[in-house]
C-alpha cells in the first residue's frame, strides 16, 4: 500500500523508541528510575478533581472552537499576572502546547518555508514542522557555553528568503537554558529586520531557579503583532494528560487564521477545559512556590551528582527540569539500552533519552543523554549512582570526551 | 504580516460563520430552533459521569500515544459486536472523528494528490485535505436520487494517477443516505482497481432508521489493509465535547506511521478516555435502541412536515439525523440571514445549514439546506412551521424551484 512521501520521511519519537527496552526491563522484574521522559510525579492541584466532579451538564456538548470563555477570561488573567498584555481574545484555546504549535506551523509556512531553531531541540518540533513540509534550520549552540545563542551575526547569516519564524523553548527544553533579556532583544531585532515571527514555546515559564525574573517574549511590546506565544497547563499544573494549551497573538489577522483550523476539528474536550478554568483561577500562588522549590531542589541534587561523575560535562540549568549532559561513551543510545539490558545495582537501572534526538544534523549529540529530574530527590541520588557505576562498566566507555 | 498561502486559501466554516447573525438574534430577544448544527439534546449516558466522577489519581499523567489500552479493548469489543474485526492494535485513539480524519490524509497524501468524496459532504473534509495540500475530488450525487452514488463509470473516470483514496460518510451527513451493500463493493472493487484506501467516516452508524442491516466497509474482507475507519463516540453516546474517536485498520504498517504522528501530539486526554472506556463497555443496548427509536420519531416528524411545504424537493433520509432539502429560495444562505433578522412567529425563528457550504464546486447547492433533527419533536414541529411561513413571506421567494 501507498504511504506518503511525507510521513515516510518522518522518524519515529527518539524518546519513545526506547520504551520497548525499558518494557522489557522491567518484565524482567528491574526497577527503571525514568529520567527519560518529562512526566512529573507531582500532584495535580485538587482544584481540577473537584470542578470536574462537580461539572454539572446531562450533555457533553461542543464548546467553542477558540476555547470555553471563562478559560480564555482565565488564562488572561494569569498572563497579566506576569505582565503579559493578552486579552481573552487573544487566545485559542488547544489541545497542549502540541496542537498550539502544529497551528502556529499551519498558519505561517508553506512547503520549502524554514524555521530557525536553536540546537538542541524538542525533537517532535522537528515532526510539527515537516509534518506541514516545511524545514528546521537549527541555529547551533554548545554545551560549553551553557547552550545560549551564538552572537547575532552567525544567526542572521542562517536566514533566507524561505525564513518565516524563530521558534525558542524558553525555559529551553532539553537544555534547561533561559534565554537573557539581550538573547531576546537579539531575536526581536532580526523579527522585524526580516519580517519574522517569533514563536515562543513558554510551557516552562514557572520553572527558573536563580534570581533574575524572567524575560518572556511577550514583555518586548514592539513586536507582540509578531510573537506567537505557546503555552500549556501540562508542567505549569502537573496535567500533562489533561491536553490543555494555547496559542496567544495580539493580531487580530493571525487569530481569524487560526480559527480556520479550530473550527474544522470543531473544539477541545469540553470537560478538561473546565478543570483547567479552575487551575487557572483557583490555584494558589503557594502551589507554585511549593513546586518550583522542590524542582531546585532536585536539579540541585541531581547536578551536584552529575558533578561528581568523572567525565560528565553539563553546565547547571537555570530552568525547565532537565539537564543535557555530555558523557564519556562511545554512543548514548547504545549506553542507555545498554543499560537496560546489561546493567543494574540491585535489580535498580535507570533510564535517560538519548540526545542525539534533540539534533537535526547527523552525528550530533551522540554522547549527550537528556536527564528529567521529574522523581524525588533520593531517587534522582540513586539514579545518579547507577549511572556513574554505569558509566565506569559500560565497555564503550571513552576515556576523554568528544568535543 | 506573512501568512501561509495555505491557510489563506481555507475558507471559514460555513455553517459556524453564521453564529454572529444567530447571537444578534438571540441579543434583540429572539428564540432560535437550532437546526444548523448536529449537536443532540440526548443525554450522555451516566456510566461517562460515573467513571469520571471516580477517577483515582493524584497526577493526570500522560497516556500511551496510540491510547488507553483499556480503551482500544472496549472498543475492539463494541466493532466485534458489529461483525467488523478490529482488534485493539489496530485502533488508535484521536481527538474525536476530526484527528482521525486529518492522520489518514497525513499518511496518505502528497501535496497535488486528490481524494474522491461525494458531494456534498461535511465541509471540513475539505480542510482536512487542504491542510496537507491535497484535493478532494467531488463524486457528483443528487437530491432527486437520494444522494446515492452515479453509475460506477462516472466514478472510474475520475480517477487520476494522483487519486489515493475514495472518502465516504456512511450514514452520510449532510443528506442522511445510507450506502447499499452494491455501491460498498462498487468502491471496493475500484480500490482494488487502482490501489486507493477506502476512509470511511461511520460515526452515525448506528442511526438508521429502516429494516435493512447496516453494511459498514468494515465488513468487507477482501479489502481490509486499506480500508481507514474512521469512528467517535461524539454520536453514538452524545458526548460531543468529549472529543474521543479512533482511526481503525487492518494494517500494522499503516498504524506505524499513524503513531508517528500520534506520538508528535503525545496523547488524548487521559480523562476523556477513561469515560469514553465506560460508555463502551457498561452503555446498555437499551440506550441505543432508545436513542435510535427517538430519532426515527424526528426524521419522520421534520420529514412529513416539510412535505406539507409548497416547493420543497426532499427524500427521506435513512440514517444520520439531517435532512438535506430543495427550498423554493434564490439563495439559502441569505434566506437563512434573513430569517435571523427579519423574521419570526410570536418572536420565534429557525437556523439550518446553507447548503452551497456542503458542496465543493461553486455554485452548488445554493438552493439547499441541511437540517439537524437533533431537536425534540415539538421544536421540529414549530421550526417547520416557521420555514413554511418564512418560505412564503420571503422577498428572494421562487416559484418554480430551479433544477
Amino acid at each position: 500500500m501507498h504511504f506518503s512521501k511525507r510521513i515516510q520521511a518522518l522518524q519515529a519519537s527518539p524518546i519513545r523508541r526506547l520504551i520497548p527496552y525499558s518494557d522489557e526491563a522491567k518484565a524482567r522484574g528491574k526497577k527503571v528510575y525514568h529520567l527519560n521522559i518529562g512526566q512529573p510525579d507531582i500532584r495535580t492541584p485538587e482544584v481540577y478533581f473537584e470542578a470536574i466532579r462537580s461539572f454539572k451538564a446531562e450533555t457533553i456538548a461542543y464548546s467553542a472552537s477558540q476555547g470555553l470563555p471563562e478559560l480564555r477570561e482565565a488564562i488572561s488573567g494569569y498572563y497579566h499576572l506576569w505582565n503579559i498584555p493578552y486579552a481573552p481574545d487573544d487566545i485559542c484555546v488547544t489541545n497542549g502546547g502540541s496542537e498550539a504549535l502544529s497551528l502556529a506551523v499551519q498558519v505561517i509556512c508553506d512547503p520549502g518555508d524554514e524555521i530557525l531553531i536553536p540546537e538542541p531541540f524538542y525533537a517532535n518540533y522537528n515532526t510539527f514542522a515537516e509534518t506541514a513540509l516545511a524545514h528546521v534550520v537549527p541555529i547551533p549552540t554548545r554545551a560549553e557555553e551553557g547552550f545560549h545563542l551564538p552572537p547575532e551575526q552567525v544567526i542572521d547569516e542562517l536566514i533566507t528568503p524561505r525564513t518565516r519564524a524563530i521558534l525558542i523553548s524558553n525555559p529551553n527544553n532539553p537544555t534547561g537554558t533561559v534565554c537573557t533579556p539581550g538573547e531576546l532583544n537579539t531575536l526581536a531585532g532580526l523579527a522585524k529586520k526580516y519580517n519574522l515571527y517569533l514563536i515562543a514555546d513558554e510551557v516552562y515559564r514557572e520553572f527558573t531557579y536563580d534570581n533574575d525574573p524572567f524575560t518572556s517574549l511577550g514583555h518586548l511590546d514592539n513586536i507582540r503583532d509578531r510573537v506567537v506565544m505557546v503555552d500549556s497547563i501540562s508542567k505549569r499544573y502537573s496535567a500533562c494528560g489533561a491536553r490543555i494549551g494555547c496559542l496567544a497573538i495580539k493580531n487580530r489577522d493571525f487569530i481569524d487564521q487560526v480559527l480556520k483550523l479550530c473550527q474544522a476539528r470543531l473544539c477541545v474536550s469540553t470537560l478538561e477545559q473546565v478543570g483547567a478554568t479552575a487551575l487557572y483561577q483557583k490555584s494558589s500562588r503557594q502551589y507554585m512556590e511549593d513546586v518550583n522549590r522542590e524542582y531546585r531542589a532536585r536539579r540541585d541534587t541531581l547536578y551536584s551528582a552529575l558533578m561528581d561523575i568523572d567525565g560528565i560535562v553539563c553546565s547547571k540549568p537555570m530552568g525547565a527540569f532537565y539537564i543535557m549532559a555530555k558523557l564519556p561513551v562511545d554512543n548514548s543510545e547504545k549506553f542507555i539500552i545498554w543499560m537496560l539490558q546489561h546493567f543494574d545495582i540491585d535489580g535498580e537501572t535507570m533510564m535517560g533519552a538519548p540526545g542525539s534526538g534533540f539534533y537535526a544534523v547527523p552525528h550530533r549529540g551522540l554522547n549527550e543523554i537528556r536527564l528529567a529530574y521529574v522523581l524525588n530527590r533520593e531517587a534522582l541520588t540513586k539514579a545518579a549512582a547507577i549511572l556513574e557505576a554505569a558509566i565506569a562498566a559500560y565497555p564503550g566507555r571513552l576515556e576523554a570526551i568528544r568535543a
